[in-house]
């Protein structure tokens, strides 16, 4: 895939996170896109988002079953990730492009529908519920292979300036 | 400290969960107890729950503040943790005997009240809003000092037997 993630438009300076950030060697590294349905469609027609992750050996609940603080994490970066990609097409801007639009999590909202088995890629299908210029809703739906496993809510609101400042 | 943790009182099979179990190196090992309040009540009366993490360097959303997603996990485990020790008081059996009264979670809802500055030692109180024998509901609050970083709702429900055939 010679797409570009959106985590990886992220500048430097807000590229550390655990959750996706590619200057985060001890992390995921979660890489989201838009679903273009392999390439049914346009990136620019697209209207959900995508991303793959397949949980390492250490990330588990009991043994068979993917722990729910890392089904968290990746609804999370996916969820902020989708939202400044949303941010930037709304804008008309190409993503990356200064000033930085990215988003922070207001409020995060899981329900665990199936154990998630270990050993398979995971599956985020992000779809946007809500679109404002500071305020974006993601509802994130998990899958291995057939089984949903979760569903998630994602409130993602532009980062505020006491963040930024930090760095 | 000499009490023992509620993670550290789950069996054997049942403690490589990557958040809190006790057998798994590379978690973070959360450790939850009834909140004493310094000892001025015992174990038996606390109506709360406490733990305290430290995250990691790596532990970071952008220079200067936590990632959401340790909190969530954080609040999952103490979550869980809290509803297995309330269901074993009620049952009037000490933590940890046979048969393992284990919750998972069902829904883990959270807002994000402040950046959750790095460098300092986290503490989660954790109240119980409803307290059945399969369904346990706790709130917590996760404190950064004085700030209250956030506030997380657990809806803890007993392990069911589908998680527990596969060990």
């Amino acid at each position: 895939m010679n797409k570009i993630a959106f985590q990886d438009c992220y500048p430097d300076e807000l590229s550390h996170c655990y959750g996706c950030g590619k200057n985060n060697s001890d992390g995921h590294q979660l890489k989201s896109y838009w679903h273009t349905e392999n390439g049914q469609i346009s990136e620019q027609i697209a209207e959900n988002t995508i991303a793959h992750f397949t949980p390492k050996h250490c990330h588990i609940a009991i043994p068979g079953f993917v722990y729910g603080g890392l089904i968290a994490s990746l609804i999370d970066c996916h969820g902020t990730g989708s939202a400044a990609a949303m941010a930037y097409r709304q804008a008309q801007r190409p993503m990356g492009t200064e000033p930085a639009l990215r988003f922070v999590t207001a409020a995060l909202n899981i329900s665990y529908l199936a154990p998630t088995p270990m050993g398979r890629e995971l599956e985020l299908i992000g779809v946007f519920s809500e679109v404002k210029e500071k305020k974006v809703v993601v509802e994130i739906t998990v899958y291995a292979g057939d089984i949903i496993c979760a569903k998630g809510t994602v409130i993602a609101v532009k980062m505020p300036s006491s963040m930024v400042k930090e760095h």
